[in-house]
């Protein structure tokens, strides 16, 4: 397979984690071939492990294929423009955003499917998508749960001259946004017949990662399908297949099982949404994938499961105290907001090979731009040495850099990707 | 006074935040005198209030002048060239970063004096200092606080030719970097004067700012002006006057004034990083500036503080229970691990002018992109109407966004900076 994944990347890359020499470099980062482990790379860095990005990319390809259901990856994690290419390039039905100003980039990217998994609200965010729809060839949806954002879209729409598809967001109390009752969702469906130029009404949707635990989750997924087959029976749609949306990246195999009620319905197109699995982690994302290891049968005989694709390394840079090192790497390179980073490989710098972290070495705390590291007073662990991280929540990683370098198994760089937040 | 406050902007500007039409918009945003009252704007944004900002720029112009100390402002909370040009037009002595790609961003904004309050690690680093020292005209500075780095340095920049100034950094036990004691000061000076060519200790520097009381503050700023004395008396510095340097943006006022017992030494050049001051903050930093103002006679002479500069705009894109509103705006946009976003103002849409928002209305989560605004179930606030929000922690909100827009007091956009983070 050809080395390069991505082809249709900005000229220059500007900044943090990239190799030494000009302040912006070339694209053709991949064919510096820089390696991390000669530090010709600046730390703190982004990377993505080619290899582990391209298993999980056939994993979820394969897993929506035995449901029959559609991939339509939430970008908000990565907005990533050339991950969104290949998200697409590998059959994705169209990509997930959750503002005006992300479907943009998306549809920059290609998508030319765009569910905006979101209120649209202002008429500027609503000239971003018209503008979209104007430009042709595209479906972009948006959520509604609301009358009076519903006769908003109308308005702004119908002013446009152009006809937006809706779909109809399913909630929970104590949730976030969707209708918490039928008496809502008739409502905001009426709402949606005085437009009849401007909106159509499109389908259901829910979000069901609002929801602590699987029973709440499959019992607001039913909702969702009933709520689907009255409207259905209703002739209350307007786009045939219409649309039945769920699943962030935790629950997906229970949507699918769920929604499997509708499979084979030629009047349902089911979408799922999930936006880590291309990255994974091992914080959340990894705890999800051991019970859907356990619990869903597809995923179960595809055997191996997602991997952690995205890591950062990072310098010693400081051991002041005999059981503390300070690590160059801060909340400006990673997320903290689900679990601090987690030590997976030491390298010092001349070792033929990084060897596995110690597993009693801990981020306790992190600042700016630095973790705080506990180690023990005999640890051969030096300033100079490197560490790779594993993380925890990829969405809120990705928005600390705008290009992550792309590694092979050598840790050599053999490609980059920007990022668009 | 010209309505133009920065002129080295690059040409285009895209992403969230900004007018709608074009992906790519020229930069003279304030030409286009969007009004965000008008909707003109895409929501969420971020914005920067030009009076504020310009007070806060004066207010601490008069506050280091008044101690005839030096500043170096912490440019890691704005990484924004326009800004650090609009700091260094006020006369600061130069900018402060973390990284060496930060330095290499302060100086394409025309910094010559960078001050790197970080230990400097690897090649890749060094080389991009070393370009920076080879390109002539500019002196930088890192800490040291180990032999291990001093050699790595010392060998790394012998090898270009070049000569760089290394500050000794003093730390407390329980702290971050820095020598915890007089033995490893003396270890670490001792390992800079091993290379002559490549090394000149050029100071001293601490961070007060992780201590967590101003007895412990005063302390080790203390220990931070008789270590500089005693290197003084025995000739150890290289550079003359040799740098004397602390301050975060919560213990400024402390630090000039322990710093003070060197004023008027012509040995010694005292240089304060403060980084927030500029925008300031309704946070930790507010409450910094109340003990501040308490405390410190000259500012309690300069009567107004500091002032909130950095503000966010979003909708209320949901009203899905009695006390319960979601806003489009989220931790990809906003400060939350110092307190969430706090309701300023709230703006209806066809209004005169905005009211203050109700003091109960609270934040109480955060998502990606979204805020859970806890309130009143007969409180006037519908979906499309919009809230301006004061953050806390300025460094963390600045890292959302590619571009911030500066607004007058009208709301009205009359410039927008970038970030280079």
């Amino acid at each position: 397979m050809d080395k390069k994944l991505f082809h249709n990347a900005p000229a220059t890359l500007r900044g943090k984690g990239l190799g030494a020499g000009d302040s912006a470099l070339p694209m053709d980062a991949g064919h510096q071939g820089w390696s991390i482990l000669r530090e010709q790379v600046s730390l703190p860095a982004a990377v993505l492990l080619r290899s582990a990005l391209l298993h999980n990319l056939e994993w979820m390809r394969r897993f929506v294929a035995a449901y029959g259901v559609q991939l339509a990856p939430h970008g908000k994690t990565t907005m990533s423009p050339e991950l969104f290419r290949l998200q697409l390039d590998a059959g994705a039905w169209g990509i997930t955003v959750a503002t005006a100003p992300q479907a943009r980039e998306a549809w920059l990217a290609g998508a030319r499917r765009i569910l905006i998994a979101n209120q649209l609200v202002g008429p500027a965010n609503m000239a971003i998508v018209a503008d979209l729809l104007d430009a042709g060839g595209a479906e972009v949806f948006c959520l509604v749960d609301s009358a009076d954002n519903v006769d908003a879209l109308g308005s702004g729409f119908d002013a446009r001259g152009l006809r937006l598809d809706v779909l109809l967001e399913i909630g929970v109390t104590g949730g976030r946004t969707g209708v918490r009752d039928d008496a809502q969702a008739q409502a905001v469906v009426e709402a949606v017949a005085r437009w009849p130029r401007a909106l159509r009404l499109a389908g259901v949707e829910t979000y069901e990662g609002v929801v602590a635990d699987e029973a709440g989750v499959r019992a607001v997924l039913r909702r969702s399908v009933e709520t689907f087959q009255r409207l259905r029976d209703g002739r209350a749609f307007g786009r045939m297949p219409a649309l039945l949306s769920g699943a962030g990246s935790a629950w997906f195999d229970v949507v699918a099982e769920e929604f499997a009620a509708l499979s084979g319905d030629a009047a349902a197109e089911i979408v799922l949404r999930p936006g880590c699995y291309l990255t994974h982690d091992v914080g959340a994302y990894r705890q999800a994938a051991t019970r859907i290891h356990a619990s869903n049968p597809v995923a179960r005989q595809m055997g191996q499961s997602l991997q952690p694709a995205l890591r950062l390394w990072a310098y010693v840079q400081s051991r002041p105290e005999p059981d503390k090192a300070i690590v160059g790497l801060g909340k400006r390179d990673a997320a903290f907001d689900a679990g601090f980073p987690v030590p997976a490989l030491h390298y010092r710098p001349g070792d033929a090979a990084p060897g596995d972290a110690a597993a009693h070495w801990q981020v306790t705390a992190m600042m700016d731009q630095h973790a705080f590291l506990q180690v023990r007073a005999d640890d051969d662990l030096r300033v100079g040495d490197m560490l790779c991280f594993d993380i925890s929540h990829p969405c809120l990683t990705f928005d600390k850099w705008r290009h992550l370098l792309v590694v092979d198994d050598d840790h050599i760089v053999v490609d980059a990707v920007t990022t668009q937040f």
